[in-house]
């Protein structure tokens, strides 16, 4: 066993940003990943499970993060305001600090079709934890279902918007607006 | 060349169905669909990339089907009226002599992690291709992504309600019944 290495595995997040961003997604090999952090391919391997899961969220928090909320709220709120309630919850995994690493890591997935792919996979995973969520809560499986995508309509494209070059509202705020949006679309 | 077989395409997504639900569908492999529909394998191969694209459209008919809905509608109805349109459009392609297969289908879907996933990113190609359509009517970048992703929460819901043992409902009509639903979430 190596030794184990404090802040390798965020060590390995920024070198493998940094290559994806240099040499591209396809020609970055996990050896020269691991080479620019300062560990072996073995200690690589011991956090991801590919080049791939290095952009991803190999515990899910998000999901349990989606999960934990849609719980968590006042068992009286209505569906609109749990959804709202779930999107504050989740946005504060995604502070201000983070943005500058988020957007290096969304232009990387834009990227490549393969990614996009993952990230659909992610997303769907979210929405089928949250609808379970809702329904655990009481709500019929059709009102779980349209509040699950919803929900992770408002938190997408919410994302995508934080992302976006020169934008500074928060990611709760762009969420809330997006949610409104829609609501606007719909009301017509 | 094999001599070309009339309704082979036909023959061999009925005889995948069968063998899918009578083996599984790990267990089944191309040369039994094949030797069942009474062709080679290389004709399957000829229609199919492989077993899975015996479930799914190889051909993105339902992809161009929204895309081309969304831009025959008149000009100048609201957001909400042009999704309720697309939808309409698009329900067509499911008629009620199509339930009965389609039933089959999601169950086989259901029952298999990698199909799931395949299903998932048809929808994910159905959403960006709607955008695409949405922004080309003039729509922004917003507007267009809220309502593409609304679109194809009530193709999701409404197709899954569909399928539901027991109901009768078209699937126009459910579409219909799940974007109202979809607003009256929102609207709490």
């Amino acid at each position: 066993m190596a030794r184990w290495a404090p802040g390798a595995r965020e060590r390995l997040q920024q070198a493998a940003l940094d290559a994806f961003e240099t040499y591209g997604f396809d020609a970055t090999t996990v050896a020269s990943i691991a080479a620019v952090a300062g560990v072996t391919e073995r200690t690589f391997y011991r956090h991801f499970a590919d080049k791939r899961e290095v952009l991803f969220d190999p515990e899910h928090a998000l999901e349990t993060a989606f999960s934990r909320a849609a719980v968590a709220q006042d068992p009286d709120i209505g569906l609109r305001d749990l959804i709202r309630a779930v999107l504050r919850d989740v946005a504060v995994l995604c502070p201000e600090e983070a943005r500058a690493d988020a957007r290096r890591r969304g232009a990387i997935i834009a990227s490549d079709a393969g990614l996009q792919e993952r990230e659909a996979l992610k997303l769907q995973r979210i929405t089928a934890a949250l609808e379970r969520a809702f329904q655990e809560r009481g709500e019929s499986a059709r009102r779980a279902q349209l509040a699950a995508g919803l929900c992770v309509l408002a938190f997408r494209t919410g994302h995508a918007a934080w992302l976006a070059e020169g934008e500074t509202r928060s990611l709760d705020g762009l969420c809330g607006t997006m949610l409104a949006s829609a609501t606007l679309v719909l009301a017509k």
